[in-house]
């Protein structure tokens, strides 16, 4: 049997050591988006810091005279600022069709606003930034960032540089719908509107279950060498194989069956482990594309977010104090042990095993369920609309109905009606494409956060 | 950040290396199973052949005069012919509360038997047997195997050797289901009652999906280099990150929100890459479980034959066609390439680069519906009952349902009213297993089962 799949790995290996050690996947610079620079230090929920960071941004539209109708836009794990083309920049977007001029976000209204996360690989501040501590670029040594991190890193952007006092809206989609709640959660005075697509008020376990696999593939592939790959070859193995499985929680089997069946690729040859079903050399190409396009050190961090979200009471109590705790650090104060929210070392199953049955939950769905309620009451009184789909099952529409519900009876506890939380479920018959709708399905998710933005 | 995760997977490289390079994954003895050497070749339905093989098997019960009282068990794709005690080997077996005397099967009424699947590693022929051509260990140069290959090697040594003319009936659950469907397809006058259990008529895209990432995630292993590890460390990495995908598929979102929820091992650590919530040490733990216990190889074989089982009436077809070539190619005749039901060479993407939206299938799903509709015409007239779950996510109730359908259907064009068609399905609330219910949920499966049998 012969694996030409496999010979095209090495194939490329051979082709980026030809090529020489610099690092492929970075494709935006300050020629093609605006950079904000921010000299102050960010204190993160994990107990980190940078002492200074940067962030890659795009607009559209113009900012009124009174500020008030600036709309920010938050990016899903591996989408840019650019969401849809500009002068220094006219190849198109990932929404192009739902930002311009008459279109779902008006521009003629609203002046739009997208920018790069900390910890990604797009010009804001992130893994493969220098350290300016130490002079070499972070590779692992970048801090644990949370989804919320990254919200708090662009308000220094909307409110220092931009000097809006109160956004129009947030909106977002996928880990975007996480920040875009993230946003209001942080900054509960300084938002009008908040729309939250495919996102969720915590990750489940499915959805960790599923990034953990991601991650895993990638740190084992040997290239990946702890994080300090990028004087050399890129884990683009392991990135590949992560974004395979990644496609698998993006697509959804009713549009697979509808698209590709259970059909090989060339049914007139022998069975092959290499890609053979339509399906395979789908995903196959899916990973082709991806596997050197992003830096494999902020997908990590990046997905390791997704993972730690969590609107709750409890987590936000304690990311308060942690952050405390980073500044106290940054300023050369000593912690004692004793004091520390976060141990520093990494916890790891290899110190801990894991005895099958033994570990489970110590709070019960209830005492969470309880703990989003109180979380979430820094939001429910916003207008918030939570769009959500049948077919998609990363984010899947319970996750939207648990965001609805809880913001319902965060209100209710106040003695309001509630009737600023809206909801809406896109069906199996609206859109088959999972998790991707918001990126293909435009007029079905565009009409309601259109009527919604008013 | 330190990695633990990894220098434990580097430790066990290491140990590997100096307990010799012997396979740790075989269990199976002739001290604990019985053994069925067939001296005739078998002809395989992609245009292979074994010249010869075994069948390593377990059995309860005793056979009655008559021979009318046997049950065959089909094996999922990680099981071994232990599904319970036996006097060679009393350590439980994966199925030890199911069967017994007055148990769902009843020992003290049916001979029950279980064998191991061809193309496995617990005694019956597989990549890791001898090649009696070369004196050398097949690895993969293992022919291709479909699930119908291994209902045929297993009817040799219910045939040839308990000299049994028809089952009482042919049960299984996962791939156990796809072969207990199999067996009688295969041979239609053979069987008298049929279970399948979280089977179905046809793969999904979904399944493949994931099956497709877990083999690409071993394949990448350096470890496994081509199939050709027998000397050397077996790839206990990639073993493990494949069983740590497919332990996603088997379980299931409901199970894990009740008893992991969102929590970390040890929130007072600081968030790690290595497993970190208790899913991911779960993950882990079922992947450390594995990475030992089955021949990589098998794995890969086994697997692939669960996407191509189809039992549509085309793939039949062809398969018997295949089969007749193979026979002619172990007589020493030449086929000529105009001949050929399959081209030799393995398809792979790097031959047919994959455009996007551009490659889709090609029979329509109306006429792939047809298709199973005639293949199961050779079922269709057998007491059948087909057992689903409705938390299962890697054979989804939909397709148990689709089997009772396409069966009915089948009934229907005969003229018959299909009263010999049964379906059960359980609710979220019977189990929320997924696709594990069978091992888990007895009585909600037994029952019926039981019942079925009379």
């Amino acid at each position: 049997m012969s694996f030409p799949c496999l010979e095209k790995l090495e194939k490329r290996s051979k082709k980026l050591v030809e090529e020489g050690p610099e690092p492929v996947y970075s494709k935006i610079s300050d020629k093609n988006v605006d950079m904000y620079h921010s000299g102050e230090p960010i204190f993160l929920d994990y107990g980190g810091f940078l002492p200074e960071f940067d962030i890659a941004y795009e607009s559209w539209g113009t900012l009124n005279a009174d500020r008030s109708n600036a709309v920010l836009i938050h990016t899903g794990l591996s989408a840019s600022s650019h969401a849809h083309s500009t002068k220094k920049n006219p190849t198109s977007g990932w929404w192009e069709d739902f930002i311009g001029p008459d279109r779902y976000l008006d521009t003629n209204k609203y002046f739009v606003i997208c920018t790069n996360v900390i910890g990604g690989c797009f010009g804001s501040t992130g893994p493969m930034s220098v350290d300016p501590s130490t002079g070499e670029k972070y590779a692992t040594s970048f801090p644990v960032i949370s989804v919320n991190d990254m919200v708090r890193a662009q308000h220094r952007l909307i409110s220092d540089h931009f000097s809006i006092k109160k956004l129009y809206c947030s909106i977002g989609a996928s880990m975007g719908g996480m920040q875009s709640l993230a946003y209001a959660n942080e900054f509960s005075d300084e938002v009008v509107k908040v729309v939250s697509i495919s996102g969720c008020a915590k990750s489940h376990p499915y959805s960790i279950a599923m990034r953990f696999c991601q991650r895993h593939v990638l740190m084992t592939d040997p290239k990946w060498n702890k994080g300090y790959y990028y004087n050399g070859v890129p884990p683009h193995t392991g990135m590949k194989l992560a974004r395979e499985i990644a496609t698998i929680t993006y697509r959804s089997g009713p549009e697979w069956e509808q698209r590709f069946g259970v059909e090989r690729a060339d049914p007139s040859r022998q069975p092959a482990f290499c890609p053979d079903f339509l399906i395979e050399t789908y995903l196959d190409h899916a990973g082709e594309k991806w596997c050197l396009d992003f830096d494999p050190n902020s997908f990590l961090y990046i997905s390791k977010a997704m993972d730690l979200f969590d609107l709750g009471k409890k987590t936000r109590s304690r990311a308060v104090k942690s952050r405390h705790q980073a500044e106290r650090r940054f300023k050369g104060e000593n912690i004692s042990s004793g004091e520390l929210v976060y141990k520093p070392s990494a916890f790891c199953e290899y110190e801990h095993p894991m005895e099958e049955n033994h570990r489970t939950r110590r709070f019960t769905p209830e005492q969470s369920k309880e703990d989003l309620v109180e979380g979430l009451s820094r939001i429910a009184d916003k207008e918030v609309l939570v769009v959500g789909v049948e077919s998609d099952i990363l984010f899947p529409a319970w996750q939207q109905m648990e965001i609805f519900n809880l913001l319902r009876e965060a209100e209710a506890r106040k003695g309001a009606d509630g009737s600023n939380i809206h909801h809406v479920e896109l069906s199996k018959e609206d859109s088959y494409y999972g998790h991707d709708t918001f990126l293909l399905a435009l007029k079905y998710v565009g009409d309601p956060v259109k009527a919604f933005l008013g």
